[in-house]
């Protein structure tokens, strides 16, 4: 049984290759069986992969006398075994006040952290820490109460990259059971506090561990092992539509800044949904710089607005973006971004200028008006009905000599289906949303 | 609320494409509350969509009476809105026998069956059910239980085809939950059979509906609607992958037939792990003929087998299937499959041939042997350890003229670490499992 747990975990980390000879490698030791009995396996992989270990211990100073204690066990262990130390402090009480975190949250963080800059300090390749089988069942669980998806359900992974491209986490003992890491370490004699800071134990956590779990094996006496087929079933797909987001994102996106992302329409409804959920969770990502998140809800309910709604139409997401569909594409921008000019005609002076009818009249940036005279046994309701959207068409016997300006000031006009009366056209503009900046520059058509 | 329910599910078919105007529908009326609240949402929806309705309900003869009279109620309650109706029997206990099937398992397979019959029979485009929102969240628990994947999660789908091609179920009831489908027919006065020959009702799923989905609401009060999240956000990641396993097929297999189908080796080298499991798991679906299933683990053995194993091993899963490693690619096969003869050098005659040393010598089928005299001095341990499969050192001054002859009746020869004890060829090949008809055609190098 002894042999099999570092053999197995040899094979683990060649078939995720999470060591190579002559590596560096952070230890994360609580003091609690996971993290003595990764020690003690990683020491005995340690001489055959010529690997130098790092004990790195934080006292989170919630327990008082016994977190000291626990700090000790892992100095006094690492003196023993002839491996160098870090022990590490930090006030997670107090950091848990001051970002309006839960304790747990807040150790984690501070956790993380610390191991973080032993691993820069020391030059380390890899951070390993102690996760086992139980700790990716019930995670998969936790994760599946949430009601999560296929990035989810993946569970803890074997080696987790770090974001700033640091030394990756690693979790050699991630597919041995608990049961048998403490008969690791009842057959070896390796000593361990009972009580050492738990690293993600919560109330939750804890009511799946000893309530639920239990329940759950009545349904399936295999179920820990189920959902860890789960997370690999998972972690198997997972690459597949991480590669077709990337290849997504490359055709999709026609311009990327800090304060907005532009797609192409076309483009974008030939994805499917779940590759047109991430490519939006990525761009919303990229805008808040990760610091924040989109639920799932605004997630979906953008991705039907975007499949309904046409040219004009908005719409506001958590945290100040926008989304907003344009004529080819659409754009999910930040509260602080001004979009540059549409490519429709727009007015650079304020005179008017008379229309040309028939012929053809020029306008600002090359676009023209071209105006046509019809038999009017010629048109057709269809033919008004088909108007594409650049098309107008006007009785010439009522508007006689039409000319293009901008709006001023107190303009009015009888919308068609208003009975003739007259409407602001400020107001028309603002309920048809269309941006300031534009309102003087569109050029309306009028006549005497 | 009741014309929610109705506008709901109109929302629900068009989103889902669920029917078509002027379609016949079967809908299935067991005439449970769910049942009858479908046909009844489907008859106002019916004319709208010149929808024409036709109800289907299956005595399955478990309980006597009360079945016969749920038969009485669908028949009165299809005359009363004078719709059409198929009343069908079946004797499910005698099927279960019959079958070597659970009561459950039978009675659903009878109830599918007769579906199938009346709509053909009808000329039906659609086959409507009643599974409701409460249905799909026990049905992603139920799969989430036994440690499903990505297909598993995705739960019950909108619409589901037909494997022979005929009239796809539909499920239109699917996002309206259990509670909402009680208070419509309540507020409607629509009848219904409270004992109602329940569906998939058995006792695992009743545990769950009854016992775990309360539990899972006090860590999470929307756990069901969470359950269907998760259902969503697999169906949108499911066609994405399921692409990726056409795309892959087309590439990776180099021969099918009802025997065997041959992989090409490095392509599929290059197949992410959850592409690899379900390209094998069609390849085996399609030489079971659909008739069997192969379990997760013996495709995840069969992965890892062929991660690992070289030319020439096999490995035997389930029902008399076979994986052989080839040079060039691997082969799945049936019990009954003849490979043809390998890309090897294989003698064509009996007769011996010298081996020219130093020189070389050839072989039929383009093969030739090259023999090359080395000096002692130079040949180090390693060389001879890091031989390829196609090389072999000998001791030049005890070999003499070496000559190469396929096997002869009695041959025998002395393994390498068996002290020099002889043994016999032939056993040798069966213990290699080459196969007979390549064994008289080996060729062996023989000296006096």
């Amino acid at each position: 049984m002894p042999m099999t747990i570092v053999d197995r975990t040899a094979a683990f980390c060649r078939e995720h290759q999470l060591l190579a000879a002559g590596e560096t490698v952070v230890v994360a030791v609580s003091g609690g069986a996971d993290s003595v009995c990764l020690l003690d396996v990683l020491r005995r992989l340690a001489s055959a992969l010529n690997l130098k270990l790092h004990v790195a211990h934080l006292n989170h100073q919630l327990r008082g006398d016994a977190a000291a204690a626990d700090a000790d066990f892992v100095r006094d262990l690492a003196r023993r075994w002839q491996l160098p130390v870090t022990i590490g402090q930090a006030d997670v009480a107090q950091l848990a006040r001051q970002q309006k975190k839960s304790v747990e949250d807040a150790a984690r963080a501070a956790r993380y952290d610390f191991l973080r800059q032993v691993a820069r300090k020391i030059h380390a390749e890899k951070i390993a820490v102690g996760h086992n089988a139980d700790d990716q069942s019930e995670t998969v669980l936790l994760h599946f109460l949430r009601g999560a998806g296929l990035d989810g359900l993946r569970g803890m992974l074997p080696r987790t990259p770090q974001p700033d491209g640091g030394a990756p986490l690693i979790r050699p003992l991630l597919e041995i059971p608990r049961v048998e890491i403490e008969a690791y370490c009842r057959a070896q004699n390796l000593p361990f506090r009972t009580d050492a800071t738990n690293r993600d134990e919560n109330f939750t956590r804890n009511r799946v561990r000893h309530s639920l779990l239990p329940l759950l094996e009545t349904f399936n006496p295999n179920i820990r092992a189920a959902l860890r087929r789960t997370a690999a079933l998972m972690q198997a797909d997972f690459p597949l539509v991480e590669r077709e987001t990337d290849r997504a994102w490359q055709f999709v996106v026609t311009t990327e800044s800090p304060q907005a992302v532009i797609f192409n329409r076309d483009d974008w409804q030939s994805l499917p949904a779940g590759v047109q959920a991430r490519v939006l969770r990525r761009a919303v990502a990229q805008l808040l710089g990760g610091a924040a998140d989109v639920e799932y809800r605004h997630i979906m309910a953008a991705l039907s607005f975007l499949k309904e709604k046409d040219t004009g139409a908005e719409m506001h997401l958590p945290h100040g973006l926008t989304l907003r569909v344009a004529y080819a594409g659409f754009t999910l921008a930040t509260a602080g971004y001004r979009p540059p000019l549409p490519d429709m005609p727009l007015l650079t002076a304020e005179t008017a200028v008379p229309l040309a009818v028939p012929g053809e009249t020029p306008l600002p940036g090359g676009w023209s008006v071209r105006a046509v005279l019809l038999d009017a046994a010629t048109v057709s309701a269809e033919m008004l009905r088909r108007a594409r959207p650049w098309q107008a068409f006007f009785d010439a016997d009522c508007v006689g000599q039409p000319s293009l300006r901008p709006r001023r000031p107190g303009d009015t006009f009888a919308p068609f289906g208003l009975d003739g009366r007259r409407q602001r056209l400020k107001k028309f503009m603002i309920d048809r949303k269309i941006p300031t900046p534009l309102r003087a520059k569109i050029p309306l058509l009028v006549s005497a």
